[in-house]
């Protein structure tokens, strides 16, 4: 496609090395600044600019945060005792999410995949094993939240053969059914996790 | 949602004003910007400020231009006798990718809309007139290239009024079914104007 301006090619470019966002897409943003405010511009400009160059991480849980220890870390209703390893930043947010967990967590930024050439020493699990090695460790249990996939499963393996030594509870959150889903559309591994992994009623 | 951070919620904020970028969406993006490197972040950022800062309209035909007189209007290829006049520089661009047109263009920058409260002055109407009146215009032929719609239709028709006394032959682009379409999924209006505007087979 020929853009008008040098400008708004530039900027389509920019915009549409963004996760989903293709060139038609990049336009169309491009286009909307154009005609809105040069205010709106900058405010967004500026929040970009603040948010990568501003932002840190925990120093322990290495999750995203405005200060050098997180507000989930340096809370005190939070139980200290009980830890939850995930992926991502946007996991613990999902976890939030649920207001069914009130331990403290701990982000490995990632997941052992060595098609991507991710391994153990990329990801902060050396980090994990000193936490819960320390001699002020209040940690009973370590509860793996990585998702269902075989990298998951890798990294869930992994981390469990570093830590089996340790007097620790290891738990991984259930795999079944989805709450509100079909039983018929159910995949069969799933199903047959779902059976396997069957709780008590009550 | 609670965000881990000022940066993250106000960033996501700005992102989210984006037309058809949601709040999760717009998390998302803010994450992949904190995972690549601030250079990128900043490339992006300069690439949107100089869009909105320094993007300049044609002065005669109002599509964006990096120049006083965008590149269409400049050229001695393109055929001044003929002009288009088009509702936004998207149309301009959409018109130029068929490599079917050779003339010049006018951008309304808008189309009248009561509803939206865009009125005939609001948009490049006074602007055209004045460019059919110049005595220096080449202009012989209009082609009203606006959207089939009711807003469109009602645009083309007050045009067409202001218009009508001078020596100028007036088009509309055509309607009816479109290329690749099923006639069975048309729906009737179009495949009646389709029936009504039939061309000679040829």
């Amino acid at each position: 496609m020929d853009y008008p301006s040098k400008l708004i090619e530039e900027a389509v470019n920019q915009i549409s090395k963004l996760p989903g966002i293709g060139k038609k897409t990049a336009l169309r943003l491009a286009l909307h600044l154009i005609k809105e405010s040069e205010a709106s511009t900058f405010s967004l400009t500026e929040a970009l600019n603040n948010l990568r160059s501003k932002i840190r991480f925990c120093n322990q849980c290495h999750n995203i945060s405005d200060a050098e220890v997180c507000g989930i870390c340096s809370s005190h209703k939070r139980d200290k005792s009980l830890l939850c390893v995930v992926e991502e930043s946007k996991d613990v947010m999902a976890i939030e999410n649920t207001s069914q967990y009130n331990g403290i967590y701990h982000v490995l930024g990632g997941i052992i995949s060595p098609i991507q050439g991710v391994g153990p020493t990329d990801l902060k699990i050396e980090s994990l094993i000193n936490r819960l090695n320390a001699a002020d460790s209040e940690i009973k249990e370590v509860v793996l939240a990585l998702s269902p996939t075989m990298e998951g499963d890798t990294t869930a393996f992994y981390i469990h053969k570093r830590i089996k030594g340790l007097p620790l509870k290891v738990t991984v959150i259930a795999r079944g059914v989805p709450v509100g889903g079909d039983l018929e559309y159910a995949d069969e591994i799933t199903l047959g996790r779902s059976i396997a992994g069957r709780t008590l009623f009550n």
